[in-house]
């Protein structure tokens, strides 16, 4: 790293996190770092889980949304904003743009689960579903940008949305001292390449963890060249994002040790652990980070481990099911 | 109340339960307390949720069990501990027992659900099933004790025992400011009345909330003689206990300012709320509490309300059945 670690172009600084978290201060919850002696025995280090699961909305994504919806100027506030989204930064957007008054428009596949839906709805956005045979959803959000002249907030490739999902780095950072390695999903990359800057910031190495159904990422980062993957069938479903983006990609490149793949079955287990020992509800997105030491693809042997729980948005009914007889 | 709040003869006093907290220093979990503007919208006052759910063992159980187990002499150690529970207890005195090198032996109805059997054994207890159409396990309890000379700490009738359970309220008190009610789930009283003492010391007020199907301490309480109900069949199973405890009623009685109770369905209701929106895994028992809120048999309008969630241990196939399709 050259230039007294200055990043990318156009990637946002350390600096530019910390004010996001000035930013969230009061608005989004400052979510609790568990620990739990049964974990660390079974893995050989210490591992401090930040639980974004208690996050509002339910995810990380509340970070970025509010970040970025935050600093629009009155004339775009005005316009509403505009995103395309299935899962959590649908949700995210969708309360952020209720507490500053703000109108959102969220494009939606009408495959996507119902109750993702209804939360959306139910923070006051309003909901546009498109048929993902018959068009895109940017087409779409393009057409309505052009009608409407609402600023597109895009769920991961935007330096405001990397800039607040690194918040929750920051406050883990903050919190507990010496954390030697990282540990975070990626999905587009918005809370790795967050986390990374500040990870780098505080001297800890960081590693990125993917389903390996939905290994584009990994294989973006050992080729070199961006990779993509059109609905990997991960039951992750936060990560079944085709690619790394334009913004996101240089960072991780560029601040990343490492990424690893994890096993379906791994992420399945994980979640058991964390609902029946650590008795918290993490979705299956949120159990992939921690999977890698549970699948000792990643070695916590003497290490002082940070991990990101990224979200707890799940269907009871369907994670009854996955997780039901084990 | 008189005599400077002196309490019951041979009741535990506020100094009892703060001695309790030095003694359960950097052995248990100071849990956290959660708080939801969902909730807290939903009920019109500010609720204080007291997770027990992630003390050590998965309930608040182990603060009276380490309480009462460190205080036995040397000699005591050497010949053991003799408890009986099927459930939470059983659980939280093989870990204290492990923590303190005693040997613990629980005698335990062979109806148990073996995930609890095999808990209280991966802790490292003894369990000695009984069948309970043949024998009482205070009999076979009390023929063990002839044996071994062991020390028989019960569930909830032993002032050690209450006064770790009143330390749960204790921390709350301590981190929560101006809280004016107290809200504790009932079953032989030890978390209750352990909790009234530190309520009291806080000038708060406490309500007992049990299952309907289960209200034997709130017919108590209203008729003022001891009344009993065998096995009743509420999914709160931490509150099957027959009646009150010699020891806690007279403390239940002289401070608690009510007794209530709340449907099956409230409890099914309160847990599925516990789990997807504030994303914590809680046991029936633990759902209790607070369902007298969302059941509105009390009103926290403009209130600020503490309330113990007791415990987060529950088979997940079984929880599963009971939140299934809501």
């Amino acid at each position: 790293m050259s230039g007294g670690d200055k990043g990318a172009p156009g990637e946002p600084s350390i600096d530019t996190v910390r004010e996001a978290a000035t930013r969230l201060a009061g608005r989004a919850n400052r979510t609790p770092v568990l620990t739990s002696r049964t974990l660390d025995e079974r893995v050989g280090g210490s591992v401090f889980l930040k639980c974004e699961s208690f996050q509002r909305s339910g995810s990380f994504k509340f970070r970025g949304a509010y970040n970025a919806a935050s600093q629009l100027s009155e004339e775009e506030r005005s316009c509403g904003i505009l995103t395309f989204s299935s899962g959590n930064h649908a949700q995210a957007m969708a309360l952020a743009g209720k507490l500053l008054g703000i109108a959102v428009t969220v494009v939606m596949p009408n495959n996507a689960p119902l109750s993702k839906r209804r939360a959306t709805e139910g923070y006051g956005a309003e909901v546009i579903l498109y048929d993902p045979l018959e068009g895109s959803r940017e087409e779409i959000a393009r057409r309505l940008k052009w009608e409407r002249g609402s600023a597109l907030i895009p769920p991961f490739d935007h330096p405001n949305i990397i800039a607040g999902a690194g918040t929750a780095a920051l406050e883990l950072f903050d919190e507990v001292e010496g954390i030697d390695l990282l540990l975070v999903q990626c999905g587009g990359g918005g809370l790795l390449s967050g986390s990374a800057i500040a990870a780098t910031a505080a001297g800890a190495r960081v590693i990125g963890v993917e389903p390996r159904l939905a290994d584009d990422a990994t294989r973006t980062f050992r080729t070199g060249t961006m990779q993509t993957i059109r609905n990997p069938p991960t039951i992750a479903d936060g990560l079944r994002t085709p690619s790394l983006g334009e913004i996101t990609w240089p960072i991780i490149r560029h601040r990343v040790s490492d990424m690893v793949t994890v096993e379906e079955s791994s992420i399945l287990d994980t979640m058991h652990f964390l609902w029946t020992r650590m008795k918290i509800v993490v979705e299956p997105s949120g159990a992939v980070a921690l999977s890698a030491l549970f699948e000792k693809v990643v070695s916590a042997e003497g290490l002082r481990v940070g991990v990101i729980v990224s979200g707890g948005n799940v269907d009871l009914d369907a994670a009854c099911g996955m997780l039901g007889g084990r």
